[in-house]
Parts: C-alpha cells; sequence; structure tokens
C-alpha cells in the first residue's frame, strides 16, 4: 500500500533533479567533510560579520588545510591574502564558501565552476521561502547547478561542521566543536548555529558531522544520509526534517544504514499546521504523516515527537551503548517516583521493569531494612538511611547492573548539601564494570548540587537528565533503534 | 454512569472513617496551618537528627509562636527548655510533631490527646505501607484516633508547611521556605523534603500551603482541599495523588473550588504497574482511572501526566495571570520552532495561533525586511538582522500583547554572548503593561545566557522555560484551569 504512494511521490519531486543528475557527473560528499582547501567568497574583515566569522570558525577548529578568502576590496583577512575575484583564485581549490546575497549567488556559482571549484556551501536566504522573486532565483539557481554540476549544500543554510576533519563552514560563532559520535542532518540552517551553541555550552557530548541542509536545492538528506551510512567517525545519526525530497531513496538507504547505527528522526511539518509553517521555513511540502510514519517504521528510523529528544536522546547515544534490550533496573529514593514513573512507562513506552534473579532478590534484601519489601523498581531510601546513600545507591545499582535479566540501569540520586557529600565515583566505576549495559542518572533535590554531579559525571561518560521522565523516555527511543540493529 | 461506581467507592473506602468521626467533635485544620505553640515529641540535640532539624526549620522560619521540645533525657535543645514527657507539657499546645518510631507512636497519640494537644503531625513510616504488622499498627493507631478525636497529618509523611504563618512540621533540612500564591497536597511525605529543596534551589516562585499526606490515616486529600478552598493565601492549588479516600466528597468540593482557583493533579498508578507501587508505596489503591479520568474533568480538576509539571505549570500560575483564553501569540528565532511547535499544539493542545488584527500585520511587517511574510507565529528573527535583536523582539511582543486577539504571548529569546548583550528590561516593562496576559519566555543558544535571563527575569515575575516545548505545555493545561473558573 506504501509503495505506490512513495513511488509516486518520489518522482514528482525529484524528477528534475534526477533529470539534472543523468548530464554532469557528481562529485561525491567527500569534499565537504574533509576539503583540503577552501574559498571563502563575501569574506569579510569586520569582527562579527559572517564572511570573517566563518574563517575565525576555521582557525579555531584548527582547519589543516588552506584558507582563501575573496572580497573585491583585497588586502588580508585574518593574515590569509584576499583575492578580489572568484576568477583570481588559484586552481586547485575543492570546497567554496559563498556568503553572497541571494541575487549574486547564480553567478557565483558559474564562476566557481570555472575555477574548478566542485562543492559549494550557501549561506543565503531570500529564495523560495520567502516570496516569488525568490523561487525565479531558486530555480535560476538550479539550473545553474544542473549545468555546471557543482554540488551545492542549502541556501539558506548557516553551514555544516565536520570535527574528524576540523571543518567548519558555519558563520555562527561557535569556536571549537567537541568531537563525538554523532551526527545531525537538519533541514533548517539553524542547526549549526544557535542550536550547535546550545549543546556546546549545555551538554559534554561531542559531534562528527552536523548538516544543516536549509533549502536542499541541490544536496538533499538522502544525500548526506549515504555519506553517513559509511562514515566510520558517525554512530548514530539524528534527524530534523520537515519534507523528504526523495522519500524512496531516503527510505531505502535507512532500511540499511539502520542495521549498524540508530537513526533517530524528529519530522517537522507533521500536523496540517505545522506544514504550512514549513512551507514558508524551508518552501518544503512533507508527504502525507501517516503514510510517512508507517514507511519510516519500517525503514526502522525510529520517529520522535520533541525537539528537546534530539540532544538528550543524542546525549545517551553518544556516551553508553545502546541497550541490548527494554528490561530497565530503577533505583528510586522514593516510592511516589517509583508510582508515577511505572505509569509513564506502561503508558508510553516499551520498556519493562526486569523481573530481577533470585541472586539480585537476595543482595537487594540483605542491603534493606527488614520490614522492607524489595523488588525492582528499587525503593533505595530505606537502605540509605541505615546504610548511608553512597553504599545504598552503589549495591542496589551493582546488583542490578549484575543480573542477566536488567540490560539498563537508571537511578535517580538525591543530592543536597544538607544530606552531606555523596561521593559519585562508584558510578564510574560501575560503567567501567559493565560496558555493555547503559546507565542513566537522574536527581532529586538541590538544583546546584545536581549540577555539579552533571558537570562530574558527563565528561567522564555518564549521562544525567535532570527530570526524572527523561531517562525512561530517552532509553525507549534507543530501545526501538535496538530493534533495527542487526 | 459515574455516580452509582463512585458512591460505592466512597462509602467503601471511608465506612470506617465516617464511622470514627460520628462520636467525636473533630478540630478544624486551622490549628495545623496557624498554631501559636508547638511540642516535638523526639527532639533531638544531634545535628542532623529529624528531631533536631524540625526546630531549626521553625527558627529558620521566624515561627512566632511557643516551641516546646520533649526528650526523655530534658536539658535544652536549640536553647529550649525540653519536657522529659509529653505529660509534663504546659497546657493550651495545639500541635504536636511526634517525632518518634512506628510502635510508640498510637501511646503517643494518646498522651497527646491526654495533655489537650488535638493536632498532631506523624513522621514516623513503617505502617500499612510495609507489612502485616505495619497494617496492625495503622488499625491500632485509627483506633486511637477514633477515641480521642486528634487529628493526624500522616503517618509516612516529612511534615507541612504553612508559609504565611512562618510554620513547618517538615523535618528536611529547607531553611526559610519561600512564601507564595502556590499549594501543594502530596501523597508522598518527600514533597515537603527533597521536592520542596528543589523548587527553592532551582525555582523562583514560593508556596502558601504544602502538605505531604502520606499514608492519610485521618487527614485525607479532602480535609486539605476544603480548607484551601477557604484560605485565602493559596491562589493555585497542585495536588499528587495516589488515591482519593473520599473520591465523591472530594469532587464535591473540588466542583467548587475550581471556579476560583486552577486546581491541576497529577494521579499516580494511573496504570496496573503503577497502582501496584502504590500499595507498596502509601498502601493506597486507586479506583478505576477512566472513571476517575471522567469524574475529575467534570469537577474541573486538570489532570497532568508528568510530574515535571507540578513545578513548571506552578511557576506560571505564581508569576503570571491564568491565560483569559487559549489564542497565543507567538515569537520566535526560527523557522523550525515554528514548525515543530504548530505540530505540538495542533497535536497535543487546545492552544490556538491567533489570527491577527490588521494594525498588528502592519506594524509587524513594518519591523520585518520587505521580503517577509509575517505572520503569528512571528518569525523575528530577519527583523533582528536590521533591527536589532532587542527591537525585533520588544516590538514583535508589543504589537502581539496590544492585540485584542492575543491571549497570551510566547517568545524564544536567542541569546548568546557571542551575539552581543540582550537588554531584557522591555520584557519586565511589558509585565507592568500588560498585567492581564501572560508572558513566558523560552531560549535558544548559549546555557549560560540563558540561565543569567532566568535569574533576571524569573525574580521579578516573568517564567522562563529553558525547553522549547513548555512555554505551550504549560499555557495548554492552565488554559483548561480557565475553563472552569468563573
Amino acid at each position: 500500500m506504501l509503495q505506490p504512494i512513495l513511488t509516486e511521490w518520489d518522482s514528482l519531486c525529484s524528477a528534475a533533479k534526477s533529470l539534472c543528475r543523468s548530464f554532469v557527473p557528481r562529485s561525491s560528499l567527500d569534499s565537504f567533510f574533509e576539503p583540503r582547501s577552501v574559498a571563502v567568497v563575501g569574506a569579510s574583515s569586520t569582527p562579527g560579520k559572517p564572511g570573517r566569522t566563518v574563517i575565525e570558525n576555521l582557525i579555531a577548529n584548527g582547519f589543516k588545510g588552506r584558507i582563501l578568502p575573496v572580497n573585491p576590496r583585497g588586502g588580508k583577512i585574518c593574515g590569509f591574502p584576499v583575492s578580489k575575484t572568484i576568477e583570481e583564485l588559484p586552481s586547485g581549490i575543492q570546497m567554496g564558501i559563498v556568503m553572497l546575497p541571494a541575487a549574486q549567488t547564480p553567478a557565483a556559482i558559474q564562476e566557481c565552476a570555472e575555477r574548478g571549484i566542485s562543492s559549494v556551501v550557501l549561506a543565503a536566504g531570500g529564495f523560495a521561502e520567502v516570496d516569488h522573486a525568490g523561487e525565479d532565483l531558486q530555480a535560476e539557481l538550479k539550473e545553474v547547478i544542473r549545468k555546471t554540476g557543482v554540488r551545492v549544500l542549502g541556501p539558506n543554510t548557516a553551514g555544516h561542521i565536520s570535527t574528524p576533519d576540523r571543518f567548519t563552514s558555519s558563520f555562527f560563532p561557535l569556536g571549537k566543536i567537541p568531537n563525538g559520535p554523532i551526527s545531525y542532518i537538519a533541514q533548517t540552517g539553524n542547526f549549526t548555529g544557535a542550536m550547535m551553541r546550545s549543546i556546546m555550552s549545555g551538554e559534554h557530548y561531542g559531534v562528527a558531522r552536523c548538516i544543516g541542509l536549509g533549502n536542499a536545492v541541490d544536496i538533499d538528506e538522502a544525500d548526506v544520509l549515504e555519506f553517513l551510512a559509511d562514515d566510520p567517525k558517525t554512530k548514530s545519526i539524528f534527524i530534523y526534517l520537515e519534507s523528504l525530497h526523495r522519500p524512496q531513496t531516503f527510505l531505502k538507504i535507512a532500511r540499511k544504514v539502520t542495521r549498524t547505527k540508530p537513526v533517530v528522526m524528529l519530522k517537522g511539518g507533521a500536523t496540517e499546521g505545522g506544514a504550512k509553517a514549513a512551507m514558508s521555513h524551508t518552501a518544503s511540502l512533507g508527504s502525507d504523516d501517516n503514510v510517512l510514519d508507517g514507511a519510516l517504521k519500517q525503514a526502522g528510523v525510529v520517529r520522535i515527537d520533541e525537539f528537546t529528544y534530539l540532544f538528550t536522546a543524542a546525549k545517551a547515544a553518544a556516551m553508553m551503548p545502546i541497550p541490548a534490550g527494554n528490561r530497565v533496573g530503577f533505583v528510586s529514593p522514593s516510592g511516589a517516583f517509583i508510582v508515577h514513573i511505572s505509569d509513564i512507562c506502561h503508558q508510553r513506552t516499551d520498556l519493562v521493569f526486569s523481573k530481577i534473579a533470585a541472586a539480585t532478590q537476595k543482595r537487594l534484601e540483605d542491603i534493606s531494612p527488614p520490614f522492607i519489601n524489595i523488588s525492582n523498581p528499587v525503593d533505595v531510601f530505606p537502605s540509605a538511611t541505615v546504610n548511608g546513600m553512597e553504599f545504598a545507591w552503589r549495591e542496589a545499582m551493582t546488583a542490578l547492573l549484575k543480573d542477566p535479566n536488567v540490560d539498563a540501569v537508571v537511578a535517580i540520586l538525591i543530592l543536597a548539601d544538607e544530606l552531606g557529600e555523596m561521593k559519585l565515583d562508584f558510578i564510574l566505576d560501575l560503567k567501567r564494570r559493565f560496558p555493555e549495559k547503559p546507565i542513566y542518572i537522574s536527581f532529586s533535590g538541590d538544583e546546584n548540587s545536581n549540577a555539579a554531579a552533571k558537570s562530574f559525571l558527563e565528561p567522564k561518560g555518564v549521562p544525567t537528565f535532570p527530570r526524572i521522565e527523561d531517562p525512561f523516555k530517552v532509553l525507549d527511543i534507543l530501545v526501538q533503534c535496538r530493534k533495527s540493529l542487526a
């Protein structure tokens, strides 16, 4: 039932694109992610201007290749000699970042092609997402791309990031971007701007590749997914899309890649209101949402429904193994949390609280006061009042991690200066001892203590989730991913 | 259809309780919230012990009444002379906080009654929530309560809080508790412990009354709701319950109170798994969840499904007016947020993005670059690139707040040192100018800048929500509350 609709959709959406591609051999995306040289067309010497920030970002990330600014005024920018025109550039340059106003971009692409630059990032907005004049301009752009065979990322993107190769085309002030196993594909330019700034300042995980597709006149989500599928630096893929330009191709690639890497996707424009908003954002129309939903599921892509999960689930995937199954051990400091989380897990997730082994049961009973009925989830506070907090949490978590019936352990710590310091080194020790099982930490109590625990644990690879619901929501997302992993 | 089930339930659950009450006249709850004197039975001189912490909390909150510790060793605790027995206490004491082991509590209640103390907070756990011996003890406790007429809060509670009267029976180290218009009823003792610590350290709103019901052998949610209904210090009521002891009475009171005060409730034990967990937490059995769901809706109680909303929605209710309707104006720095939030609002809330008035439309067009299609939600970034960030956000928010078609305004700020400072005083000005319309703030960008903005705005009464989904979820909860308000 799905195939005909998708086929039709695919052919409708990408007819022009496929046509173009039949004439000119296209370069692979490799040169986007590991270029040896980059021209910045529209470079600026003025601090704060995008045409300067992009160069500062390259320097901050230690880009090893050549940086060649282009600006009619000439001179030097950030110490690099400036070419006055694209024509003046030396030959052999792989990548161009074009920071010109929209109207000048078709000509710039043409000139890049003539100078042998076959990969271009196009920053400007003002195309099909704004008005009819923009639509005409976008058509002109497509025609240049067709004729020249230049590969173009954008327009209407804040650029892309490739930390293994110390490269970025982002013109948002980022500084050094942390390297890690997560790659993002986003049909909004902003993902390599304020969003990346948010990750860098609030989280402790890093990215491999991060691509803002923008209007995707040439390079689309299927192209990028194909690149990431074979990218050894990418372990998990997180996607924000407002449309699928070539759904059938995308799903075909997805079916393959989800066997080796988790692929998690938020699809904007799932509702009529959202779709209307998407039209004026990236000039894109999503396909029928129910059809898409089923097709993504079949392809092993795990669909999420909140923007925030693009970061919380990515953190977990970056720091911990993907859980082997859905059986959770839960160490809670409060009966109310057990009641509430049981409801959440039952209503909204595939998670189950494992039936624990006899040895686990015995150990949990040993560390608890005699009058307490212990099971999983473990209400650990009675044990803490008798044995101290560190002992109680450590021994309960250890017992659950040892249990062959447990795939992952979530612990809510209760931290406050007034309760005395709780040393958390034991959690790092458990991470070392049980490398196959995810350990997620949440908190109850004093915010400053929670923040300190996050700052201690996360740089050492243990993810924390300040809200008690989050570790379970995230675990559920990754349990869904597990189902398609070979 | 609902009535017979609830009637039966009510009578089954509270048969014993109703019986007891027919013999002895019961004191009102007033003495729990504004006692002029309090005996602490099981007071301790050892720092860190609950029997000392409770006295330190009373001192920290500036309790104006008498504090009378009771401990067989006598002497002084925190400067107060200690009575060796309850019998030795002077007469005329209104309230007793009993911090003894479970087995000793029935006798202590008896002695309190004999000494004329008619209101008791019972801290000990170890009753029906643990085992059969505990059930027997709880039965004994009930019998003493029946015979003496003493009103008892607990057992298995961390106490209660009454900031307008500078009183608390909490034995969790809290210090001075901030005063505010929110009251909590929670069937978990911990709400006046670690949870309150979490609010105090992470949020900028205060509470009026906060009551941990624990096992609710005597005082139950209906009693407390009745007190809060007439309490001029309580503007909004937030509830966590695992069971309704007297659903019919509770719903009858709720129907009345929801006409003047928002009542928001999380019901733990909504699923089979959760209900089983509730049994071992507070020895309580919830009624059929679907029946309850309908009955709560009829009574105007807004049911939520995440623990976190007990704090995010409370913050909004404490700082801002309840929205007059569901028409939202949204100022966004990113098209992707507009797309995603449109989906969320459409799928999960009753919110609509207002069709704005012609004057609003014109003003928004005036401040935006000519090529931009402006509507609500407002993509404000194009205006910011032309006019600067402060101007763009201020004017867009002002236009929306002025619009008679807009009931509330949500703005996502984009903050980062690298983008230059954005002065936020204009938001305080808008709060003053439009006191009838809620303004909620969220963030994109640098976490440190977001935290600084939160610290600036919230103490001045503008709530912030770091996750972009939250202001909309919270607004929807309060829009539901509005429906029953007279």
